[in-house]
């Protein structure tokens, strides 16, 4: 007979593009006692984290809540909810996740008009507006503020701008973007958005933050036709996430991944959103210095580059996969890999949430120049680490 | 400005419909430090987690794993990948998660026959004996084990073999019996099973393990259409909790909630699935006892009653809301409502997982008389412990 026993994983330090480095208040939350999701403490928990998520996604938004699963099915919550079929929806993609919409848009029977371009850069405002007076018939513009699988931020605010100029919602992925740059929500006009926890809120993975402004509630409410997922449904969801204390039992949520969740936000409002954004920035320059210093460059163009997540270009014969395996086994760190057609040919390093720190920083530089110099990587070695710190003394 | 602070939840005993106690060696186990879902080590743990899965499933299946979100998504999770548009579904309803997988059903375009049974009694053999006869066409019988709405339990064996006569695929809710009393998914010849991680196995809530036989996976593998929802797909999911060392990314895994899972089913397996059985009955007898010395009657006949899952019939002149209110203030205790057509009607005891104890039975009992007493009702006050110890003691 198979003996099995308790896990008991390594301490890592997750630099990757999610899960980043989870705050130990929020392990410590996530761990009390389980009660009942219909109990009145929990009740009165939920109403709290609606304002706390009201305010991490800066909206005014009734319709704001935590979606029972990770980030994709948020994706799915905004799509199966808002798009019916034989809608038609334009799709910005510039790396996976606008792939991963259009899957979305399609599975609901709508037709994805795509405005593509290149990974690495970001969504080109001249292409989308091409595309909105080609298709006066869209319904919907998706978009991804922060693309996960490049490092590249969108211009969120003039994409939303001229949606509206042709009476389009928005549906904007912030999975990488929550917490980590500025996301205005209402003053951007945005109609809907999701967002995971295990990134820039420094919470585990298992939920996505959704919030949907009063026009794509009125939408949701008056379809035609029934949301194809019964768990996604938000006509149901909102019997038990909506307003009053009369919560209708809808399926049973994660409780004790929302008191993670719970603190995660609790913990960014006390940083405050500007000075969680200002961090980000910071350690990313100091990052930036030390690879660059290095002989590393980034895949982005400077102006579009995310700070939470740097792309950097693998050097020339050296193996990524050799590179990220000693990494883990030798310091305990992981680092991302490229994904889909960027695999093998860059690193994604996080700098999110509890990730973006000074003593990440200094690891990752220390820790990258001595295995890329063992392997023999044409680098400049022994600079890295001063570089950055030389960014943190001039900014103190 | 809106001061917000940590969330100290209350410490409850939880006798309701799930989540159940859970216990604190699972809680500790979420705490532990988050890895990457790529992470080797964590790779491991999903081998083990497979592996502990089969146990108590009692099958061989490959396709066996947990969805990312609660068992409301495992059930959609069975539904959208094996039911296609124009399909016919016999769907075996005796109280509220039957008439679930019927909405699930025509959410994916199909056709559900039903097969209706009075709530709090099981499902007819001969009613979908004539259904089968009725319906060729039907693809697949769908019914619930274990009916959380009213505490009944089917005859799943029976109803398999039926279906089986009948080429029927057969898909089987088993949120509540996991753990709790016998599942033989092999021996019985079910297709397609899921549950849920709060209930028997005494896990926090948000999980759901699901179970594919090879027939399912192939008729998952052959479909005509996409699966409607991105998230749920299993074609895809496979490619992330499949066989062998490369495991493509698909979403994120809630890391933490998946040690959660884990440990729980380290601590089945360690008890032994018989030596839960025999528990959840022995708790059942001993609660049963009191309940019947103070004079409340259960809702199910003797012979299809769930140990785990007891439905009394609210005494009359007594308001339920008051009676689990003044429970949870006075006594930390959560007993469940009705649902349903039983709301007001019925309390709904759990003795599930963790819960089921000696210490929770004799709490339960002595609370329950003392607030029905002070609140007037015609029970027998005074004896239902020493009754429930009779019990206890019968079996030494």
């Amino acid at each position: 007979m198979t003996i099995f026993t308790s896990f008991h994983p390594p301490q890592r330090t997750l630099m990757g593009p999610g899960p980043s480095d989870v705050h130990p208040r929020i392990l410590q939350a996530m761990s009390r006692p389980t009660i009942g999701h219909l109990d009145p403490a929990f009740i009165g928990m939920m109403d709290e984290l609606k304002g706390l998520l009201q305010y991490a996604f800066q909206t005014q938004n009734a319709l704001t809540f935590a979606v029972s699963a990770p980030g994709s099915a948020g994706m799915e919550t905004c799509f199966t909810n808002l798009i019916e079929p034989g809608d038609t929806v334009i799709v910005c993609q510039n790396g996976v996740f606008g792939g991963r919409m259009k899957e979305n848009v399609e599975r609901c029977g709508a037709m994805a008009i795509m405005v593509e371009d290149e990974w690495g850069t970001p969504v080109s405002l001249d292409k989308l507006a091409d595309a909105l007076e080609i298709h006066p018939e869209a319904k919907a513009v998706a978009f991804v503020h922060a693309e996960t699988s490049t490092g590249v931020q969108s211009d969120a605010a003039a994409i939303a701008k001229l949606a509206r100029k042709h009476q389009c919602l928005t549906i904007m992925d912030t999975v990488t973007s929550l917490g980590g740059t500025p996301i205005c929500m209402d003053e951007w006009g945005i109609d809907a958005i999701y967002s995971g926890s295990q990134k820039c809120l420094s919470c585990t993975p298992g939920l996505s933050p959704v919030s949907f402004s009063d026009k794509a509630a009125q939408v949701i409410q008056q379809r035609q036709s029934k949301v194809q997922s019964w768990f996604l449904d938000l006509n149901l969801v909102m019997g038990y996430w909506g307003e009053g204390a009369k919560r209708a039992y809808h399926h049973t949520a994660p409780i004790n991944a929302l008191y993670g969740l719970h603190e995660a936000l609790v913990i960014l409002h006390e940083e405050g959103l500007e000075q969680a954004w200002a961090r980000h920035e910071l350690h990313h320059k100091a990052l930036k210095a030390g690879l660059e210093a290095m002989g590393l460059t980034f895949l982005v163009y400077e102006a579009y580059r995310l700070p939470q997540l740097n792309t950097v270009t693998i050097p020339s014969g050296i193996d990524d996969a050799t590179v990220r395996s000693r990494l883990l086994s030798d310091y305990q760190l992981e680092i991302g890999a490229g994904l889909g057609v960027m695999a093998g040919k860059v690193w994604r390093i996080g700098l999110m949430g509890h990730s973006a720190c000074k003593k990440n920083v200094l690891l990752c530089l220390a820790a990258l120049d001595s295995v890329l110099s063992e392997l023999g990587a044409d680098i400049k070695s022994g600079v890295a680490v001063a570089a950055a710190n030389k960014v943190y003394a001039d900014t103190e």
